[in-house]
């Protein structure tokens, strides 16, 4: 049975709880770009499917770039003058700027004010905020706590370690039947929140157990790494072998309520970019195709012009355009199993054409082949053609070796699915053959 | 005088009760793939225009098919239990399934039902109905009649022979100055269904009968064939000689209200694709462009992938999407003689385009040319020039040997007969000659 | 300081007021396509601008052209049976029709009116009207002053000489460091007519002066020429040297009230084509692109086929459209300083992205480079990243030295400065270097 069908026949609500419960349990840790939280989180998927681990240490240059120094953090706080902790890093790993260098003094409200951080807008939200390349340290608070402070000494309290360690990023390789592969890219190194990108991770993780489960025709390589940092390190360690990178996808924001967001792959009109875009026209719902810019998520890095990698990103909501959007807000209540689960549609859909979009040649490429012969066809005239036939019809006539199947299904109309049986019943009846060219297997190494 | 112009200069009330009076001629005759019907069609319309037919027996092999056995009707009839003929062949060939086998029995009520064809939609209609590759019987009626029938029996009696014999179709070969080809193709095979295809085969043969008449550049090729299997076999015997077909054309429910619509070939910019369109453009009246899909009439067989011909199609109202398509109720008054002679105008205002698309070399490149020294230009300035001028200035503008006038015409926005007027006048002012390239004529063999 | 930041720190007011002085300067002169009025008006160019002086005699085969008699006009009238001046050329010398043969007669009105002209539908406008290649001889007057003409005797007199001579254009040209020009093009023949174009001739000898005062990498050549006759006799003379024209602009019409029309070069996609659209996109106000057309001013001769200069048009009102075109209208109320210092602008940012449109290699091709560590990003994460950033990130991604700086501009929507400063900070980073291939210098010779 086909990947998606497999996965349509499946209870879509139980899908969707498993992939909140999993989110939900990766939430209270404190993840960050290198130490302790995103080994944690590695090792929690690690349980459901086989990884890799990688550490670089602190130090290594992957291209412009230098591996920093690993942080890790067991406690922080700001204490009244009576030694109230009136912020704890124990309620919100938000609220200490991650790669907060360590502090311990006690400082006036005056000194303290420029280690604080706000929304002004959402007095209530408490905002995420990171300094991984410059040296200091602060808190983040809500708006409104922070006017209510009264002047006075406050004690503050960062009990973080920046030190040479490692980076460390997880791979899932799943060999396919070619060594060509498909990417799929999630970044992990974000604390509490939950749409950025626990859902990501969560739909990630359940792609790859769905895979594990099956033969296919590509290799899948799914990676799990701290943002930019991260991606830049994989690519400068496996720089030979993004050549065999067929199509890729960043995965992001994959929980909220929002419509499906497409951002294209640098290349514009790469397979997954046409992939993405006829599973989204064919879906019910809202949907925005983008082109691509060089500002967002990984797929920076793939498409950045000395590897131009045919990935694209996946999102629902865009970052930035949500007024959740790296605050507290973005928290589990925010991302919602049926949206998850529909995300995890969305990913299976696309793996379904890149497994099944071959390229075919007629082998009765003059005139029509008279399927009526062959129990293909109505046997009565005068009543229109079915739907099946007519995909019939568009697969002869475009299966000159040039089209592919999902060129055939933006042509005519018609859905992939629909597209591709008709070509498995051609192919059973002796009237198309894999056109010279299609799926050269590369061999896995 | 040129072909259009001369068509223009007509009586068109005329020309159309011309058209449909041939259509009312052959209207009675029972037609079929095989048979006697189609050589009698074939034989009326080969009064009006010089053709040749063709005699292809049972059996012959037509790539992916074969010729069937030839199929022909005396007489058939449905008579109750008084012997009273409720159902008579005589009064319309449609209350036959179209190559049903020979019957004659006596059967009950329940025994005939799955042999009788109605349209519930349309209870007074009587549907048209062919099973030619599945042998079988049956009947057509009105469902209104069908459910006043009693329960008793009734005896059948289709008189009909399926047997060895031909298939036949006919051709008009008009040679042309160059060997290179039109093709203009209408399936002869439908029973008394008036705009399916009695008005394309009128329009084809007054179309052959204008150009017959004349002198032309390109020879032109009429088909009169049954649809499906007798295209099949035409582009069987004929594989060696299709690369001269340099535009075609299917004609086909030419006679209805509706507004015109083109369905392009396969190759989708073929120069009968940009005629056609840029006819329709200029043409007052509602019209569509259709992209290219393997279904419909036998553009199917020109445009499989291993010919790939540059033949479209021509209609008024598409079929299938109007209530009468395949009915009684296509009947000689749902033709309408002003119908059939615009859709004659818009193939001869093809003809006229294609025979004098030609692409020419502006002689004096550099700089326009003085053309008030010639009386070719206003001659006071201050007044604007009238689209006469305008037209010349577009030709010798992009008459750079890569532009054709029909490329002109769609670039400038100005219709093709302007355009082509002002290449003859700048031909004959020698600031124009036909570029190298253009027009190299095939040698009739 | 680029030339467009340059001119944006000037004083637009004194701009527009010092255009406007200009065009009243020359307002009163009688041009014509040769004699001492076009040559009195070059004469004033070249107290601003040093331009060479270029006289071509009476009879010089040009193209298929042949350079005219040469024109001049001392005076001319009609005077009534009182001898009273009714019409004076000394109070508009659009009251004579331009290259009249010189007469004195007295004639009666219905001998004189075939001589009249006048715009019916504007009664109190003089109409503007020339007869270079067709001996004849006319007055223009409004329709008002017509129609009270009463019968009797008239003297007309028309004291002009037509007579071997020469046709003089100007030619100023700026050296840059390379050879490849820019070529700007205005017609100097229209008498008293302010939009049609003194507001050309203004524009483009103010953009003489600014290039003058700065160096530039292009080389400049701006051509104040007769229209039609004096651009074909000028290709005709520099037919080797075209070849080095990258771009060019004829300019007229820019001093009228309506929005900017700009009119495509005939290779359509030209890089002045594609600058000029991205200004007026950027540019506040209304503007249209309009396809290149073979009607029109000196582009045609430009772009004709055998040239095919990327050369366009930039216009306000397009000719034609407006009332006041070639009618006593077009006066010097109808042009205003400040529309004229707006066209100017718009030449000067033109000038401005073909300065600097560049095309550059990125030399960190593989991931971002880290422009943290070069305090070229912002410092803490969870803000988002500025316009300036952004412009950065576009550069970097694109310079794969496949896209030029204007490409980007296009592709990211982002303004050519914004990108071209990008690219500037990104250069001194030592991120960015010229692609191979770009300006490579011709040397002027």
């Amino acid at each position: 049975m086909g990947i998606l069908k497999e996965f349509e026949s499946r209870d879509r609500e139980r899908i969707g709880e498993d992939l909140h419960r999993f989110a939900t349990e990766l939430y209270p840790i404190c993840r960050s770009i290198t130490g302790d939280g995103i080994r944690q989180t590695l090792e929690r998927i690690h349980r459901r499917i086989p990884i890799q681990f990688s550490d670089v240490p602190t130090g290594m240059e992957v291209f412009d770039w230098t591996v920093p120094k690993e942080w890790n953090i067991s406690d922080a706080y700001i204490k009244d003058s009576n030694g109230t902790r009136i912020l704890d890093f124990q309620c919100s790993n938000l609220h200490v700027v991650n790669y907060s260098i360590p502090v311990h003094a006690t400082i006036s409200l005056a000194e303290l004010k420029p280690h604080l951080f706000t929304i002004p807008e959402r007095p209530d939200w408490i905002p995420y905020r990171t300094s991984y390349y410059k040296e200091t340290w602060g808190f983040c608070m809500s708006h409104n706590q922070m006017l209510a402070l009264q002047d006075g000494d406050y004690e503050v309290c960062i009990d973080s370690r920046l030190a040479d360690g490692n980076l460390t990023y997880a791979e899932c390789y799943l060999p396919g039947v070619s060594a060509d592969e498909v990417l799929i890219s999630t970044h992990a190194c974000h604390p509490s929140l939950a749409n950025d990108n626990l859902s990501g991770l969560a739909v990630a993780t359940a792609l790859a157990e769905i895979l594990a489960e099956r033969e296919h025709h590509y290799s899948y390589r799914f990676l799990f790494l701290p943002g930019t940092i991260g991606a830049i390190t994989w690519l400068s360690r496996n720089r030979d072998m993004v050549g065999r990178i067929r199509n890729g996808l960043v995965l992001t924001g994959l929980g909220d309520a929002g419509g499906f967001h497409y951002k294209k792959s640098r290349q514009g009109n790469a397979e997954v970019d046409k992939a993405m875009a006829h599973i989204l026209r064919q879906q019910n719902g809202p949907f925005d195709i983008l082109e691509f810019s060089p500002y967002g998520y990984d797929e920076r890095q793939y498409c950045s012009p000395g590897f131009n990698l045919p990935v694209g990103c996946l999102m629902r909501s865009v970052w930035g355009t949500f007024p959740e959007y790296h605050t507290s807000a973005d928290n589990l209540d925010f991302i919602r199993p049926a949206q998850l689960a529909a995300s995890l549609r969305t990913c299976v859909a696309l793996i379904d054409v890149l497994e099944n979009n071959r390229t075919y040649q007629n082998l009765n490429p003059f005139c029509e082949p008279q399927l009526g012969k062959r129990n293909l066809y109505r046997s009565g005239g005068g009543v229109a053609i079915g739907p099946e036939i007519n995909a019939r019809l568009w697969v002869l006539n475009c299966s000159d070796g040039k089209h592919s199947l999902l060129d055939i299904a933006e042509l005519s109309g018609i859905s992939f699915s629909s597209i591709s049986a008709a070509a498995d019943i051609l192919c059973e009846s002796g009237l198309l053959v894999a056109a010279a060219g299609d799926r050269v297997v590369t061999k896995a190494s």
